[in-house]
Parts: C-alpha cells; structure tokens; sequence
C-alpha cells in the first residue's frame, strides 16, 4: 500500500501527478533535519505505537479534544471506540470511513461518512487517540489502570490558562498534507460520536508545504526563527526510545507515550518592534541560519560555556535556546510536533496567531514539566507568549491488526 | 520569471523537487473544471486588473480587514499605500518584503521583513487590496470618488451578522498555495501600518490541495458537496467581462471589480443528520457527481423546467442550484472565490466551521444583491448554514508598473 496513490473512490490517481509527487522527493535528506516525507501516501495504521508520533510531520494538523457526555456507559465507549478503530483504519487508507461512505446507502440513509474527503488520497493521513486524566475518574471503571504520570500539568509561572481551550477527557491528533483531509477525518469521529462525546475544543495548525518547499530545510515559526533543529529525531533510536515510548509490559500504556498540548499565543506585534539582536539573544540563535550565537552552522553544538570577554556568557543565560536544551535540563528531552496557527484576530487590532504546541514523552515529569517550569521562570521569550491552554493525554500503544482497537487494552485490564 | 522556481533567499530550488511539481501539472486539464494552476510559480504583480481575481484559485487564503486609525492624514495614507505595493510587488516574486528583509539592517535595526517566509517560494502568492465604503467618508477627502454601488450590503433575511468581523476600511486578500506564505504577507502589510491602520478582524481559509489532488475534479464544500460547478470561469471571456469587471473610463474603478465577503457557518452537525436524498434536494444536485438532478453528469444543464410526473420539478423550487442560477435571477452571474474554514469549536459541542464565501461582481445591485435577496428567503440551504459576516470592498484596478501603486488614481481624481 505504501507505494500506492489512491483516492478515495478506489482508482489509482492520475500517473502524471502521483509519478511527479514522488520523484520530487526521491532523493532523501541525509543531513540531521531528516523529517521529509514522501507526499500523498499512506502511513500505516496498524503497529506496536500508533501512527501520527514519530511519523515526520505532515504539512497541516486538526486537533480536538472531546468530552464524554453524561450518560455514556463504559459499554458505549468500548464500541464508539471499536467504530473509531475501524473508520480510523480506513481514513488513513485512503477510504471513506466506511464501506457504504458518503451515498452508498441509498435516498433514505443517515450518511456515516461526511463525503468532503471524496476524491481526495490519504494524503498521509495519521489519526491518533489519546486519554485524559479526567477519563480515569469514576464513571467508566478505568480509575485502577490511570497512569501515575497522567495528571493535569502544574500551573506555571505566567500561565494564562482559559480552561474552555484546555483538557479533555479524550483527543484525537489528526495530521495530513492536505488540511480538508485531517478535517474530514475529525468530523467523521464527532459525527459518530454524537450523542455519546461532544468537542470540547478544537485546533487546526499548518507547517510545511511539502510541495513547494526544500525538505532539508528547517520550517519556520510565526517569530521567523527556524523551530525544530535541535528537536528529538526519529533517527536517534536510542533516545526515541528513553525519552517518547512508555515501558511498561503488560500495562495497557505500554508502548504509548503521553501528549502534551500548549497553545501557545505568540505577541507577534509587540516581537515585530524589537531590534535583530534581542530577538536572536532571545532564541539564542541567528535568524538567518538558526546557528547557535558565536557559531556558523544551524546544527552546530550550542557554546552554552562560552564568554565573550567579560560581557557575560555568548548564549545569555535567559536565552531559549540554553534553557531547553537538554544538557540543562538533566537531560530532559521531548518530540515536539507542533504547529503555527493564525485564528482570525484577537478584536484589539492584532493576529490571533501563534505556535501549537505538542510534544510526546515518556514521562511528563522527567521530560517535560521541570524544563517548562524552567523555561516559565527565565525564559527571556515569555515578554512575548502568553501560554493560553494546556493538555495532557496517555496514548496508547499502537492498534494490532483488524481485531485490536483504540483502548482494548485498557478495557482488558480494567474488566 | 513564470518558469522560475525562486526561492526567498534568491537562488533556484531544488532541480528535482521543482521539475516534478511542474511535470506534475504539465497535462492542463481542458474540461470546463479547468481551476487549475502551475504550483509554486510567480504570479505577474502587474497589470490591467489585480490578480487574485481571476487568477486561478490558490490553496490557501488569508483575509485581512483595517480600520484606519485616528489621526492617520491622507498623506499617511497615501505613503502607506506606496510602501504596500512595493512589498506586495517583491512578496508575489518570491522576494522578501523590503530589501534589507529580515535580517540586513544589522543588530541594532528593527526589520522590516518578519523574516517566517525566509526559504519560501512565490507559491502562486497574490495579494489584492480593496477599499470599503467607510474609507469614503470625511476623513481623507475621497468621498466625491465614492462608486455608486460601494454601499453596505443590506440586511438580507435570515442574516446573523457579527459587527466585529464586518466591514472595514481597507481589505487585502493574500491567496498562494502555503499558508505560511499568505500569513506572512498580511502580517508584514500589517506590521507596515502600525499607528495608521489597525486589524479589524482576519480569516483563514483552506481549498483544494493541488500537488496532492487531481487538478479537473471540483472541490467539495464542508457540506461533502462539490462546489463551483457553475461557476463563472476565466475562460468565459464575455461574461468574465461584463459580470467581473468595472468599466468606467476615466474613473479610478475602471478595470476594477467589488469584492463582498460572507461568512457563512455551517451547521455541519445538523445536516449530518439529514438524509441523503433531503441533502441532494437542497443543493439540486447529487451528491457523488455533482450533477444536477435528474441527469447523469456534473457539467449538464440544470432540468430546471422538467417535472417527475404530478411530484413537481425535477429540481425543487427550494434548491440552492436553481434559486442561484442565472437564468432565475434576469442573467446575474458573480465569481465566486471562497475558502473552506474551521476555528476551532464553538463552545457548544461543535466544529466552528464553514464556508468563507468571496464574491467578485461588476455590479453589486445586479449580479449579487438580488441573488442573496432571493436566497435569504426561499434557499433550502438555510435551515443549515448562519451568515455571520458582511463586507463588501471596492477592488481598484491593476498596478501598471514600478510608478503605479495601490489607490493612486483614487488620490489624483480627488486631488
């Protein structure tokens, strides 16, 4: 399936387009910023992690967060989530949610799928579930199996919190390089949903063009710094392994990995009047190369020991860059998978936009909240966020072939 | 320039990933759907009319409406008007805003380029400007300029309008195929106004994904519905003519056109649950191909005088396609250029989504105020969709050159 471009009403697509989409990209990136992907195929649902973590990020991202509404038995979350598995698995294929889809059946039929997608490929469509601490209250009987980790995040120095675009009790992370493919993916799942979760919030966010852009480059984000040269690689094993995937055999959680969301407003007007310097003394790079300051290279080692003569240390110690980086942080590390978004305007004459922020850990406590407690105190860019929302949800690990589904594990080991 | 792949730091990109997205399209389609567009190419700036108009539509969209503030003069204006069009002239080409960019002005300087752009090709990049009835009041000496028709669009049954997302003084509409590229345009035109002009409300919009779909297949709508069938098209020379374009010689709106926008919400979850027969009543077509009740191909003619037996028309009196077609509205006809939408959720258990609805006419009172007239009382469609938003901009036409600049006939006809 991999190789194949197949659109939704199940004929290979036009030769000249697929041919072309690939041969583009034929040639991979080598370099350490490897998070190309080939455009417009399918990524695999099935496996022993889900799909949408380690997969190199897709161009554009829907994010919901849904609650269980009040009468919704434990029996009714195991087959809504039975349903979602399935229609999951076929979205990401490139088909209609289900086999009937959009039309198929007939004058007098409720649609189970919402039919926006028709025509279009899987565009490397990625659906991901996770759970929130709140799901592991009294209501469907999972209170024993809750993660230790799994706790709503701390409040951190300077958060500005609006709980209406924070939590949940379940989210699912839709990626694509097409965005109305992610949408349709999101409307589908809430549309089967209805009656038994309703959307709590919901985020749409944009990155790369995959299809216009160099993949080796590093994207940038809304401060037009590069974002993601020092992020945590695919490629790395070893600490993909320590820093994203829980541990745990026999534990429903095992091979999952917990997500955290941020929305993070960026004060892109207030960033905008600042001189060149400060705003690279505020990453802590140049903006041009994404180089470490008194470096050349983006990928070049951070001087976090350096002094330039007695006017203090070449990485200011407020500086972004030094204080999330890992070697300060006990080695702490994080995939990020974030993404920019603009939301219309904020009604006092600004852009309502910013960086959304995701991150995948092994365990918040060691690989998250000490560095963003960190960074909340010192670090000098908050003069220019305002940290709006926060959420934290277990992934499981992946779905195992046609009899497996989202959270099985859990209702196992919670029977 | 049309062939070039250029990106923003000047040099050309990548052979391999710029020779296969053209390849990809170099079959145009020739069929009356023909929408589509070499990707990542430059759009000529100049010319008689704005692009952006009938340019063929980009991906992505990013709408922009200013306020003037107080105390901005008519010189302010008019020199802010000057600096737009050069940096909208070097943003189209691929260029950054202004010379010096992001990062050429040294330590010390505030850039004029937001630098999130920087390695980003042109991506079809069109930047259009419209001027709103508001901008023709006493404060900057145009109101004997005012065209006839740049009225506020009246209130139209059934209207839900939001003020904070209506109107204004100045609209511009960037369009390109990344968003990053079309966020940046109008971040950097409004970082350019700050203390003149201030945003009055923004939207994102998403539309078909060109390197990953099959340019002849028509978009679908949010309502799974394919949507610009009937369309005006640039091909139609004539009617593209008399129904898209000004023609006023001597005057400052000669070769120009006027834009209105609506905000249409989508009810989504209520016509979800609508069966498909009652869904393909509404539109008058059906929901696979397209095509018009009671034939078999999208591009037919609507059986708008064809009844099934004592049942009534084939196309119910009730439907979107009839009440909006042209030969039910004394021959009006408008190019409509909008984008699909989600923001987020609504606070309410839903997805905040629509159809962010463009209309570019010659004339309002004859090819679109009757039309919504009609709609807003008989169109099926209603019980669906909420109109939250109204604005209407008059489009001056084209930037003839490195001497020419956005408004400037406007100026010296109320010099």
């Amino acid at each position: 399936m991999n190789n194949a471009e197949i659109s939704r009403r199940g004929f290979l697509a036009g030769a000249g387009l697929g041919v072309a989409g690939v041969a583009g990209f034929s040639v991979m990136p080598s370099g350490p910023s490897a998070q190309a992907h080939i455009p417009n195929h399918v990524v695999d649902f099935d496996g022993i992690h889900q799909a949408g973590i380690t997969t190199a990020a897709q161009d554009r991202m829907h994010f919901v967060s849904f609650d269980v509404l009040d009468g919704t038995t434990r029996a009714d979350l195991q087959d809504l989530f039975k349903t979602w598995t399935a229609m999951a698995r076929r979205m990401t294929e490139g088909e209609l949610a289900t086999e009937d889809g959009a039309v198929g059946g007939g004058d007098f039929w409720v649609a189970t799928d919402t039919g926006e997608a028709m025509d279009l490929p899987a565009a490397n469509l990625t659906i991901t579930i996770g759970f929130g601490p709140s799901l592991f209250d009294d209501r469907f009987g999972f209170a024993s199996a809750k993660p230790a980790e799994l706790n709503d995040l701390p409040h951190f120095s300077g958060d500005a919190i609006d709980e209406k675009i924070s939590k949940g009790d379940i989210c699912i992370q839709a990626c694509a390089d097409d965005p109305q493919v992610a949408v349709h993916a999101v409307r589908v799942l809430a549309k089967e949903g209805t009656g038994k979760v309703a959307v709590r919030w919901s985020q749409l966010g944009f990155g790369r063009t995959s299809s216009t852009t160099e993949a080796q480059k590093t994207p940038r984000n809304l401060f037009g710094f590069k974002d993601g040269t020092n992020n945590l690689r695919v490629e790395y094993t070893d600490l993909v392994d320590k820093h994203v995937w829980v541990h745990e055999p026999g534990d429903w959680m095992n091979n999952g990995s917990f997500l955290i969301t941020r929305r993070i407003r960026m004060l892109i007007e207030n960033w905008d009047r600042q001189v060149l310097k400060d705003q690279e003394e505020t990453f802590g790079r140049d903006k041009l190369e994404g180089a470490p300051l008194g470096r050349s290279n983006e990928y070049d080692e951070l001087p976090l020991d350096e002094y330039v003569g007695t006017d203090g240390p070449v990485i200011p110690n407020d500086a972004h860059a030094r204080l999330a980086h890992h070697s300060e942080n006990n080695g702490a590390r994080m995939l990020r998978r974030g993404y920019n978004f603009v939301d219309g305007s904020d009604g006092f004459g600004h852009l309502n936009a910013g960086l959304f922020f995701i991150a995948f850990v092994a365990s918040p406590e060691r690989d998250f909240i000490p560095v963003q407690s960190k960074l909340s105190k010192g670090d000098k860019m908050n003069e220019y966020v305002r940290y709006e929302s926060s959420a934290i949800f277990a992934c499981p690990g992946g779905v195992e072939g046609p009899d497996d589904y989202w959270g099985k594990k859990l209702f196992e080991q919670t029977a």
